[in-house]
């Protein structure tokens, strides 16, 4: 199954509602299964470092089927998966805002969040899944 | 003067309309004044390897202030910047499909577009700017 | 708004005055608000090493709207952005030495002071702001 | 022999001089006789795309104690050195306006240009030698 540019356009509109509501600008990527970027957006005011994170924290959801919140967690000092980080030369985001997008269970892609704390980060990416 | 995310969807917009009409799948993007990435999509089916170029093409045009077209006819070999490509580690291409957008005369961003034969990039973007 | 080289220059030379007040030789980095390098000095016997930091230290204020050392106070392990410093293809600092340049409380740019200890970076950086 | 600061903004002031006598805003470089960045300029309204190639045009001329537009005429494709500017990391620029900086007829560093015509690059990093 694959992920259409209407369907990925669908998610970034439903995350940039939520980032308006909220009052943070955001950058908003959605990749596809092969971890390749379908779709981007920056809303005025947003971050210039979090163009990088955002359409990377997609790819890390991709890349490991889970969101970057739950690889962050086993990711810290002391944990099983310290130094995750700076493996797949610089493309892995080790804290929330990432989250996969699936079709019937099947991952076919994800959405990536970066622009404010990363709570907010969270609830603006759950907005784009939500839309999908 | 500032590009707005609103205006880069314009532009977006206008080049994808476009690439629907001659049958091309294009990968489609628009960079702010300093080279930034604010808006992306690639269409269904186009060019993996062209995501890069794209954005490159957008971030080129910016830098230089020219098309990538014009740019690329002095970067030829004998010519006077050939070795060119070389440099800005990776970011510059030097053919066409990368045009600037300008507001009153001065420089805003630019369009990059990748994903056919080049004729048919230049074509693509030059929509793009149309639709500014 | 931009900034311009003028103002740039003035802004080293502010910081410049104070690393030879506290006798530290710095490397002492503008950029605007595209993360683009405006103005570069290195005090004769300044680190090689932080000329890379010092510039980087400017792109990462400019790129989060706030100064490394508030971006690193949430970087650090077990807090909410660990693991950022890997992103942006290695050009993030998460040190103090990098302060936002405003004009009317509008970004425009940042400098990024890089020689000493991470204080003495942070008061030379200070120094270039106020001869702002 | 070292190059100072003090002198290193001697060369960079007769430049910028030059280009503005010229019309054209340049970036402009200088590095020592390591390579390494000692001062940089950017005027207003320089090309972006040229920060890098004014940088590695410096680079270039101590790197290998002869002036850019040399090193381009042994790099054309068919002559000696073809391909050269593929190594260094990215780092090389085989074009002029690199020349280097010489006390009593020791290398000392380089000055770099980038931002107009070839011709324009090397009049003005001539200006900047002059100065020296």
């Amino acid at each position: 199954m694959e992920l259409t540019l209407a369907e990925a356009k669908k998610v970034v509109e439903g995350a940039e509602v939520k980032a308006e509501q909220i009052g943070v600008p955001m950058n908003i990527a959605v990749v596809d299964v092969g971890g390749n970027l379908v779709a981007f957006e920056r809303m005025d005011k947003a971050w210039l470092g979090s163009i990088n994170i955002a359409i990377n924290k997609a790819f890390t959801a991709v890349a490991f089927n889970m969101t970057t919140e739950d690889l962050g967690k086993e990711s810290q000092p002391g944990k099983s998966l310290f130094g995750i980080h700076a493996t797949n030369m610089g493309r892995l985001v080790i804290f929330g805002g990432g989250i996969p997008l699936r079709k019937g269970g099947e991952l076919v892609g994800a959405i990536g969040v970066s622009g404010g704390a990363v709570p907010q980060d969270i609830e603006v990416a759950e907005a784009g899944v939500k839309a999908f």
